[in-house]
């Protein structure tokens, strides 16, 4: 079996993947987001299933609902097999649409609370509809912050 | 079939599975989940599998899976196919935990930019990882903002 990643690569690929599992995040799809968080630029899916060791379908099914998560990037045809992948700079994408879920769950059980719900379950919903407000709003927060950020750097080095 | 569900109970069920499934959170738990936030005290699986017509195996291992994540609450021994499950009050646990993962994933990113990444890949990580430490500190305000309203309340109905 032919090495191609070092000890040290191995090693965050696993340190990665033994955070996220608890989240039911386990497998190919990790592996391939570490491998990649390490790249300077994209790889074909040869490379990635090479390097890791899996099928290359395995290496495709991987990227693509990691692409569609916005956890990597895709250069070159969706869907194609001849597609290359690389991180993202986006790494903001999964917050702003777990800030759209927050939204939509808030409203959702706001609604319920002064509908269906009943007693204690209805005064329940109601105060996980202004957590899950303000936590939306906090979030919001940080990734503007970064949003900042970026465009200060592209000012100054335009 | 007998149906225990009103409409507006199933439709809200059915509007929970509806926005999280784009997050791989599909089929009985997340129904299990929606059911029991309308629920002002613990239910049997008997009535869970009743109620939202799946087995009563189904129902055990999504209560279980519900109840590892802190999604809801167990009353009874624990992995007992005899045990009440109800919603949670202390619907901030996945929160607390995400916080727990931003801050664990913060290190290691910080410490692989130092370390093995390279050039775009390095500044790439180190970004992440101000990022990912500067929305778990967000988070944090917003869960203890609700601690806070939590310890208000209690001391003015003791």
């Amino acid at each position: 079996v032919a090495k191609t990643l070092s000890p040290e690569e191995q090693d965050f690929i696993n340190q990665v993947s033994g955070l996220l599992e608890p989240w039911g995040l386990v497998g190919s799809p990790v592996r391939v987001y570490a491998y990649l968080l390490l790249k300077e630029g994209p790889v074909s899916l040869n490379q990635i299933a090479a390097d890791l060791l899996i099928s290359k379908v395995g290496a495709w099914k991987s990227a693509r609902s990691l692409e569609e998560f916005g956890h990597i990037r895709r250069y070159g045809e969706p869907g194609s097999k001849r597609a290359l992948y690389g991180p993202t700079d986006s790494f903001e994408v999964p917050y702003v649409r777990q800030c759209q879920l927050l939204g939509d769950l808030s409203g959702l059980l706001d609604s319920t609370a002064s509908t269906i719900a009943k007693g204690s379950a209805a005064s329940r919903l109601s105060d996980m509809s202004q957590f899950y407000s303000s936590m939306r709003q906090t979030m919001k927060t940080a990734i503007a912050k970064l949003e900042a950020g970026r465009s200060a750097r592209k000012r100054q080095r335009p």
